[in-house]
């Protein structure tokens, strides 16, 4: 996990090392691995609020200053932190590529419950909601990242005046299903096969997407 | 607002005094109503996990053995906590009795974002959405109450096979909805016109609920 790069935070010690003729990662670029690595976690059982960079450089055994200099403020820890859990679900928009756009509504759905499916992909994600749900600070960085790398994205290739509203009012559905099955668990829902419910909400998804 | 009656929790005191020709309400029943005053703004204020019998108790003016004994334990003054904040939105079943069902989905839809759009019943449901995606006893809790209070009763009047599932996805449409609109606050959706929204939803929340 720790090899997906964190999208242009921090001053960016990777990139130069590597444009040398990609020598070993440098100790600097460890470090910052380490520290995104204790973030995740922090951020992920502690929830945004109680996590602190204190707490954080702890968990990586380095200097409270070290958290600064690679990443900044608590919010732009967390923002990096957010980026690297949400790693797979920002590649929602290449579903949309992949194919004709009147397959969209299936492929989005299915890619999204294949995220949500696996446990693996699932828990950074359940932590990243909390976080949004409780803390304004938190909803506002999710908000930047859902918008900016995921809904406008899809937006972008619907070429529709109301693109974005269509791409969002798709998302909720998508959203809402999530939360009734993963998180609140309201039965047959959350026991229901994920094929079932993909049946369902594909339609849904391409009629938000492209229909008049 | 503690006018509400909370739904069969408690001794009962109110109903009994009431069957004798509506006397003047019991000391009881103030000091009942005021625990669950006091228990409704320490579980919006603090969330579930945070809110403790002892602080309620000292909110309310009243020994915490007081509180135990109208409502039992921590999750049970959660339960009537939420019933009494979620009142308005157990009305939803009645929108679906209210018309004809090739109507509902937009009857639905309008009630939902009535109660939503209004601050002063939209901020007790953020509270209890908070609480329930941040507690698994939380969570607990508000999937009972929506199980059996609005999705069971709406599936009820649907006359289908998978009434409960086709309920629990036009829910998670809307819910979804609430979610990106309220909490992530993503743009356009988050000032989009409350009609415009019913208009994109309504034939959705019928389709899940009464289509083919």
């Amino acid at each position: 996990m720790s090899d997906v790069p964190p999208a242009g935070t921090g001053p960016g010690t990777g990139a130069t090392a590597r444009r040398r003729g990609r020598p070993p990662r440098t100790e600097s670029a460890d470090t910052r691995d380490r520290i995104l690595t204790a973030a995740r976690e922090e951020f992920s059982e502690r929830g945004y609020e109680k996590t602190s960079v204190r707490g954080i450089a702890k968990a990586a055994g380095v200097d409270p200053a070290l958290v600064h200099h690679y990443f900044g403020t608590k919010e732009q820890v967390f923002e990096a932190a957010i980026t690297l859990s949400f790693g797979p679900a920002l590649d929602a928009p290449k579903a949309i590529e992949e194919g004709p756009l009147d397959g969209v509504g299936e492929r989005l759905a299915r890619f999204f419950f294949g995220v949500w499916e696996n446990p693996a992909t699932r828990a950074p994600l359940l932590a990243i909601v909390r976080s949004a749900v409780t803390n304004d600070t938190a909803a506002a960085v999710f908000r930047r990242i859902v918008a900016t790398q995921v809904l406008r994205r899809i937006a972008g290739q619907l070429d529709l005046p109301d693109a974005e509203l269509r791409a969002e009012l798709a998302a909720a559905q998508l959203v809402g299903t999530a939360m009734l099955r993963y998180v609140i668990k309201v039965e047959p829902l959350a026991s229901a096969d994920p094929e079932q419910i993909i049946a369902r909400l594909a339609p849904v998804v391409q009629g938000h997407l492209t229909g008049s």
